[in-house]
């Protein structure tokens, strides 16, 4: 279902084409967050017209509002959100260790209590896959054991053993016709444990691998090492996912370090307080220097919001709270997303990936602000991945 | 500058055409509106694509947030929100007498504190004009005196007074290029004070005459009366605008009173907390009855949202407060305000709006929630008309 187009000769970079249910996706790709089965400000029509090709939808939040009920009434998750195309499934595994209250990890999965109104509740392999199953998803994802950044040696020994399991678990339930089922590989920092992982995941001949327990509130250079102590046991001719990343320039790198698809809420979340991405860093459009700028957030963008509005005026729609302005922020960010995704293939294919990345980077100044929302911001019930 | 193209047989409803520095406006006409420079929660393409023919702006909010000088600096308000067709601005009047605190009234104006702030702030005839000049809008309206409508017949009298001294003020003060000036009838339920108010306002031959001193909180029959007290006293040449009405039935029998605009928050104030008007009265879409409803808002709408979703999708949304939820119910609201406008003028021009109107009428059944939100909710800042 996945097809390698192309290998870069100076990078790790890949160029390839996943073929799923709903659809065609060309990889390298950006997934658009849909959590709660909507990308947070936006609609459909905005979705498409930006070029997104798979949107990512959560089991989790899904499972618990509006519950399996409704959306296997609606005909699955395509339907009852109206999105013809791709469509991924976070597990609820990364949920259920960050957002849930644990109150028992189990053999076969975790006893916890809702984050919204404390009722007990049970995830685990077999419920995971029911849900995604449910969900009707192109793309199921194991559920894993997703520890914090501060997890002590034993606690990460303890996470792979687990997801290792749970993924066999998962290998076993039935799918929804045509899905395919991605495994997780866990380890944290360490350089044997993810090699471990890996080998044991792959070894199951799963669909795709994602590298899970990133964007766990770790630095951006352990990230990258998590990444790079992952990669090289993955194999070459399967899709390879980094969940919940990143900032631009960080989705450059990781390209460059060989991974195919992302997700992330930082074009959405950020763009909620007023912060937009450009291919310079981040600006805030709520900051006083746009108080008077009459031009789009980002010279050349060609989004609906930098085609319409000024810096200007979105400030002012900002400071006042009209949705209108985070509406625009949050589009804006999520073209871009898309844009720099799009222009990594083009490079892939005209073999000139390496000069991009090197002026892309060159260009990016990572904001701090940024990097933190990402890593120590409030991880509310509406916002992870 | 406006035509009257026919005068219903069997009503007073009234068919014209209002010509204006960005384009014709045809009549009756529905203006949503677009307080802080956003129709909440819209952009401009969506209400491009609804029918749109003019939006109503707000001197006192766009006064005190972005301010006049960013306004000005962007060459008027059409063009800092990107917004070229017909724009009216209101004066102001009704802001300061319903939202400010008010410290003392002048003869030129009023001394009140900002809603925002609590700073010292002067607004009389001379700086509304001043300021609805800097806006640029296409139709300016005289700064009045806008009583409750718990006001003592004194107090009619004496804003009655106010309203026609400080009209005389605003009509000398200097314009945009080709921009209107309308006049505001006062005088509460009384009809002697409104025909004074009316006969005195319209020898200053104005561009236009509003009834002002509704949608204050009275009841919809003493609405009706104030409304019937006034247009017999309006020449039948000039545009009769409504200030602040009404619910969709409301619109249908004040067309039929000889009244040709209109501008409301209701379809956007309600769509925010979910409730959903169609032709046969609101709908709540949070309600437990859109749980499992796999129809559109209203069956055979053609805006975006009833195109694209279910109620079931959307009463998920606002249940999880995702922004696409309310965005698209305010959407459909509006949608639905503009084509019974589209209709009714269709009917005009056809002849047959008495049995367009009764039809309407006893499809509808008016909501006392509704129109208690209009009435008595709390008027916000951000959602004044």
């Amino acid at each position: 279902m996945f097809e390698l187009l192309k290998t870069d000769s100076a990078t790790q970079a890949r160029l390839g084409r996943l073929v799923t249910v709903h659809g065609v996706v060309d990889t390298p790709v950006f997934m658009p967050v849909g959590t709660q089965g909507s990308v947070k400000a936006l609609d459909p029509r905005e979705l498409e017209e930006m070029g997104t090709q798979i949107l990512l939808g959560n089991s989790y939040h899904l499972y618990l509002r509006p519950g399996l009920d409704i959306i296997r009434e609606a005909g699955g998750l395509h339907r009852f959100i109206n999105w013809p195309k791709p469509l991924l499934t976070d597990s609820g595994g990364f949920q259920v260790f960050s957002l849930a209250k644990i109150r028992k990890i189990q053999a076969h999965g975790v006893e916890f209590r809702s984050h919204l109104d404390g009722s007990l509740l049970f995830l685990g392999p077999k419920e995971a896959m029911e849900i995604q199953r449910a969900l009707g998803s192109d793309i199921a994802m194991v559920f894993d054991d997703c520890p914090a950044h501060t997890a002590t040696p034993r606690e990460l020994r303890a996470a792979v053993d687990r997801t290792l399991r749970w993924a066999a678990e998962c290998r076993e339930q039935p799918r929804a016709p045509g899905q395919m089922v991605f495994g997780i590989v866990q380890g944290g920092g360490q350089a044997a444990l993810r090699e471990e992982c890996a080998k044991a995941l792959t070894s199951l001949r799963l669909d795709g691998y994602a590298i899970g327990g990133v964007s766990v509130g770790e630095a951006e250079a352990e990230m990258m090492k998590a990444v790079e102590y992952t990669t090289p046991f993955l194999p070459a001719d399967q899709p390879r996912y980094a969940m919940g990343l990143g900032t631009p320039a960080q989705l450059v790198e990781l390209v460059a370090r060989g991974v195919d698809m992302f997700d992330c809420v930082l074009p959405t979340r950020v763009a909620r307080n007023g912060t937009a991405f450009t291919r310079r860093g981040t600006l805030s459009i709520k900051g006083a220097a746009c108080k008077r700028d009459w031009g789009p957030i980002e010279e050349g963008c060609a989004c609906f919001a930098c085609l319409r509005f000024s810096r200007a005026y979105l400030r002012h729609l900002l400071n006042v709270d009209e949705i209108l302005g985070l509406r625009m922020v949050s589009l804006h960010n999520s073209h871009l997303f898309l844009k720099v995704m799009e222009e990594m293939r083009a490079h892939l294919e005209a073999g000139t990936f390496a000069k991009f990345r090197r002026g892309f980077i060159a260009n990016y100044v990572p904001s701090r602000r940024v990097l933190a929302a990402r890593k120590d911001g409030p991880f509310s019930a509406e916002e992870t991945r």
